[in-house]
């Protein structure tokens, strides 16, 4: 998962940039890039990092224009591949590129070997860089239509910034995997993965990017271009951003995703009233989906874990086992609240089950009489081709496991899986409109089971 | 404010106070420090920053030892002193004292002229090098009676850890200001500010160090003296503890810090009980009385603003003017959940009211058609002489404007501030036991309302 | 100006890589960067900054493997392109390769151009990254004949490594402009653009890589390759190595550099035979000739000026002017030893001749009655397209100016530079074999004056 | 071994104190701190690290006002305790003193113990401390009676400069220990260990401050006082400040250090006169005698190890021992100077004897026929109680061994040290006037042996 950020004709561009990838920072936190053109040339600076700690002020000022691009990154596990950290940029033939990317394309490896048998060469692991080589290929007809056929050719989820010279373009596929939109500020534009950012610097959200559109941001003005004349293409949003992924303060695919998820706690409640002494949530993630259940059920909503906010990047370990430390360093159970109570557990999903397990571990023994606890999405039992950086089937619980193993395993009274009727409820009006691919394994588009991406890794 | 951990006869004495301090770290981030008797002599070792940023594993290592006391400190504006980072560590004819103490003293200005006056020398700015000069004054009558008498000098608030040599003392002033909690772990003894310490390291709580106790541990064991005969003291818990300081999971004065600010919710309702569309707090202050208020309106408790996790200590500032910026990088208020909608808001404190004052701004700016804002605490009107760092009377807004006039300036519908007897209600049978004195003025000891802090600043 | 080091078949490269590296860090402190083959695929790290900055003990852990190839990086001034740091990696088909290079190609933007116009895309203003383009593009008809075609295409100059899986190859132009020697290390190979890096491994030199010369190392052995039927290139080797840019006790074009530094003192002294008080260098450029210089003449050499070693990166300027402070904070003149005294000074080259300028000054005010400032080279009135980052012809003071001109603009008594017989002179048999370009602008091979390398930069 | 500077009434006086400071950092590494009297109060800021990591841009703004006092402190093993980092401050009845001592007093730990049982109580274990008490201790008698008193009673050796609000006074023992000297800048006046430090700000040199001296600077000027009525004290300048510790271009003693060093040389010729084919230094410490030897000997001066300027603080160690590897990481031999050579090496002294064994060996590794290995002092036998931190006699290895078994150790063909006589023949008109002590154990004030520092340690 990766935030984009885009930025056309207003002054201290990057500076807005800086700004609009810190409120996206939850996307990505590995690596971070700003690439802006100054009148002339492209320039840009990128590294590992938070945005906080790529950029200072002198790097800033440095990058003086008033159109540009940002990304943050994804953490991988492993070495940072430092090569990856985008946006990417090209020359080509005196002209420069900058390209970033949100998103996984499932045909990126055979076009890639394809344009590899052409001649091209590759320096990254990114789907981007493909998606840079086609657009580059077909640049010669005119940058919509090079996009165009790019799209024509790319399968998968993207969501992409394109700063070429000093013109600014969006561009997403037709399935609307992942989110986009544009807003406007000071009579310039902004673009970003999500309406937070707008919110920071006082932007005001206009409208989505559309599936499949590619919109142009020049001199001339605001260009809209549609290249798939058929309409054939299943709107797959990605359920998983609303579940999880952004941040409740945003619109993503044009609905809050706050309102989203306490629907989830509200169908979670429907589908299945307990009774208790109170419901809380995993901080932060069950959250939402725990205000709806306790205003559904009419009990009451309660904080059992308490949060530390001053955990670093590096801590120390205990040379001794101390019981639960890894948990309790980051969630302490308040035991008064907790001991003796029959409590509801609210989060919003379940991958692995082995970190889950010892916070459940951690409640118990702080004197829960009972554990009911309740997840805000189905199963996750598929793996995820479109961006979303789930481990291989093989490691996700549910995916080997029915729910009652799970419930022995992770050794707790009752555990509940909102049904998939229960998540499309939630989402409305957009219930035909999304991919549940990682529930179900009804991927929107074919994908190749047996690609591993760490094959072309460098 | 301060916090401060100590360790009797636990091996890796030094990382067990690691992970004290780092559970301690919300009250203070300044610097922080440990001192550990390694069987010789104490060494120690302190510096400005967070507890993860001052010790790293070597360091660690380097303070080997089974017993040792650890400090953090509150931070402060202008340069932070390095001289005053604490423990505080002094030898005398061959001993070596070390020192770690949370709280003020009224009294100490004037012990420390007449000090001087004999010949004494300061070179930090803290009461607690009073303490240890009147301690190390009369160490020759023995290590109780000296503290004894340094105790029945100084007046005013602490809570004090004491290192001499391989005995570990903890002393606690007879009004019992601040906390100071006694627990066992692995056979040895832990002390802690706050319990919180204990449940991260899977300590016992056992019991408090009693207000105006000496508690010693030595090869001999466990002994406790209370050199105050006299029974006038007035119990003088600190309140404000309970209000915003002290952290939810955490036992003080013997009662669960969360519990008690739910009751101040529960008796803000008693108080104040509005109709609107929601209830919400500034997060995370005001979470715990919003849950109260919630379940004793009814009302639905909804987090109207969301939080950025990734603010860093420096920030980029823009340099144009974005509306409310300041506010909006720390929290965004949800449009969608505000729009239109009466909301009552609850927060903990109103000490200078101008932050406060931009957060109320940027949740009408989000649409909100009412705005009820509801304190869990009295008005503070008095300066605290005790350890709370509030700024001087004549910035506390509600020393100089009444409840209306701060209405005005907040510019909202509703602002109620909840009564002493409400605030005395919810902590129950300690209600005879605290300080009110930042609300009243009724200093439970005589202060010198002259006093400058700054005037003695090296 | 850039190092390059790699090994074959040792245990733990990556840390031999390292210390070679380090070595070799005189050549460039801008990145560095390590490739290593860990049995299956290639990791790399590279960063911006010092060899010892970038890497740390956990990184070269993760960097496993016997065969690898490393690069640092000269500085620039501005932003540094982090895009720009070697190695080079690209994945092809599969195969991945890795190319660290050091020097600059004449006609790298023609070639380029041309790849463009196939399709090929570039993401960085790198020569190494059209060498590598040519190397991929005929791959297919195996490695050497790929690297042969590359050969025959680029002009200019290139020491290169190259890792291609588990092969280690290192080829170098038939101008032979910049060195690159082989050595034996525990039964393994390292090759390395300086001796001084076999040195500090105990590695033993075994030879240069011959100009021409493709070197393969594999599981079968190793194999040297001449591509270049005819013999009608010029040797050409870069003089400046010796004059300024290699250390001393480096073997390069198997003559060492302190060696031939000192017979340019001699040579000088049989110039320019001078009467004075003391012969002294501007440390430690000047040290070498220095020495040639005062043994030649027999008068006595002294260290005029000290040099602080502790200077950083980031010094704070004083705001009010402080007389030659620029100069005083790295080098001191010893009043005692100059004042009154007839000095003569000697460097190893003017480039600019504003700091020089500053230097002797701060000579003629610490009390020199005359100053004689003689250099170990000749003018350098021409750029360099061939790797040695000189400013453009119109900032080289000797492009402009006549010696006399020159001498009155540094405001001394004498001023002398090397004549090009005495330059060729101190190499012995080399000195048929050397590029004098910088000197005499007879490039070796035609270059396009009206080429300027940041048209390209992005 | 530490280095001071202040100033007094000069604009800015803290960032002159950083350059000053900055210029003694050879004096030590371990530590830095500024004291500054801003109109009102003195404000300081200290820690571990060097003058430019210590102190940056916005620090040194903090700390306003045109009086001020700076102390670099030396590198010890172990946890370096951050509490003796200088200057000293403390708070004496509404008033403030800042203290920056170099030296050691013999009789520290005597003073300490009558004043604790005083009642004093001590916080570090600096002499510095004891000072302070002792000045504080008399100071309503008026500054100047104050410091007499205090320099009545303690012996040993002290370069002293004392902030007392806008007063600045510098006074220094009547042996004369440590050198100190007087300048003047833009009216104003400065005081440094040593001269190089005025060299890189401007200033003038105008006197040393003379043994025994106490000189006040304040509004009225500038005041001289003589508190030793006495003339018994025999001079003791350190020659160990000449042979190895002072800046070559500094005045000391009102001797350049430079020049002494080189009449070291010569007179290491006359003593030992050898044929050889060359003399070289170790860097840098052995360069000035190099000279002087060559100069005398007429044989060729060669550098014959080359340094490497990028040698960090922590280093990667190889896993697997290469040889000398801890010598060659630092200095490299030119192999193609040494090899098949008789070679006169020059150092300036010789302590444990391992790291020079080392060193040899490589000399050696790198063909040198024969080794004649020179000292520019005697052999140094008995340890310093005046502020040079050699080791316990025990690890002198002249202490046990006669310059024969050294020999042997060390594995060279012939080891010579300089006789007291030539030592002193050196420092011409000085030659009455220094200290021996290290050499001939004749300490020019009783020193309790059996005394040892860390006793005390915290």
């Amino acid at each position: 998962m990766c935030g984009i950020f885009g930025i056309y004709r207003v002054s201290e561009a990057s500076k807005y940039i800086y700004f609009g990838l810190y409120s996206l920072q939850h996307r990505g936190q590995e690596g971070a890039g700003i690439a802006v053109f100054n009148g002339q040339k492209i320039k840009y600076w990128k590294n590992l990092g938070l945005v906080s700690e790529v950029f200072k002020e002198n790097i800033l000022k440095e990058l003086s224009g008033e159109i540009g691009i940002g990304h943050v990154r994804y953490s991988t596990t492993g070495l940072p591949v430092i090569q990856n950290v985008q946006p990417f940029c090209v020359n080509f033939a005196k002209k420069t590129l900058a390209l970033a990317h949100n998103g996984n394309l499932v045909n990126a490896y055979q076009i890639r070997t394809e344009l590899e048998e052409e001649g091209h060469i590759f320096q990254t692991t990114m789907d981007s860089e493909v998606i840079m080589h086609l657009i580059v290929k077909h640049l010669k007809e005119g940058l919509v239509s090079a996009i165009s056929k790019a799209m024509y050719q790319i399968r998968g989820a993207y969501s992409v910034l394109l700063l070429y010279n000093d013109t600014l373009v969006a561009f997403r596929d037709p399935w609307g995997f992942r989110p986009l939109a544009l807003g406007i500020l000071n009579g310039g534009y902004v673009i970003s993965s999500e309406t937070c950012a707008f919110d920071l610097i006082s932007a005001q959200y206009l409208r989505d990017i559309e599936p499949g559109e590619i919109l142009v941001i020049d001199q001339k003005g605001i260009h809209s271009f549609f290249p798939f004349k058929e309409t054939h293409f299943k709107l797959s949003h990605c359920i998983f951003e609303f579940i999880y992924f952004a941040r409740p303060d945003s619109l993503i695919f044009k609905k809050n995703v706050y309102l989203v998820r306490k629907n989830l706690g509200y169908n979670l409640y429907k589908e299945c009233p307990l009774e208790a002494d109170l419901v809380m949530p995993f901080p932060d993630s069950g959250n939402y989906a725990a205000i709806g259940y306790a205003q559904a059920s009419g009990l009451p909503l309660e904080f059992g874990v308490i949060r530390n906010h001053y955990i670093g990047r590096t801590f120390i370990e205990p040379s001794e086992k101390i019981r639960d430390f890894s948990v309790k360093v980051k969630l302490n159970p308040v035991k008064e609240l907790i001991k003796g109570k029959e409590v509801i557990i609210i989060d919003d999903s379940l991958v692995r089950g082995t970190t889950c397990r010892n916070r459940l571990k951690s409640i118990k023994e702080a004197g829960a009489k009972k554990i009911h606890f309740l997840l805000s999405c189905p199963p996750i039992k598929h793996p995820c081709f479109f961006g979303i950086d789930f481990p291989s089937a093989s490691e996700l619980i549910a995916s080997k496991h029915s729910v009652e193993e799970i419930r022995k395993f992770l050794d707790i009274n009752t555990l509940y899986y909102l049904s998939i009727e229960g998540l499309l409820e939630a989402v409305g009006e957009l219930k035909d409109k999304v991919c549940l691919a990682c529930f179900n394994g009804e991927y929107p588009i074919e994908v190749d089971y047996s690609f591993r991406k760490d094959i072309i890794e460098v």
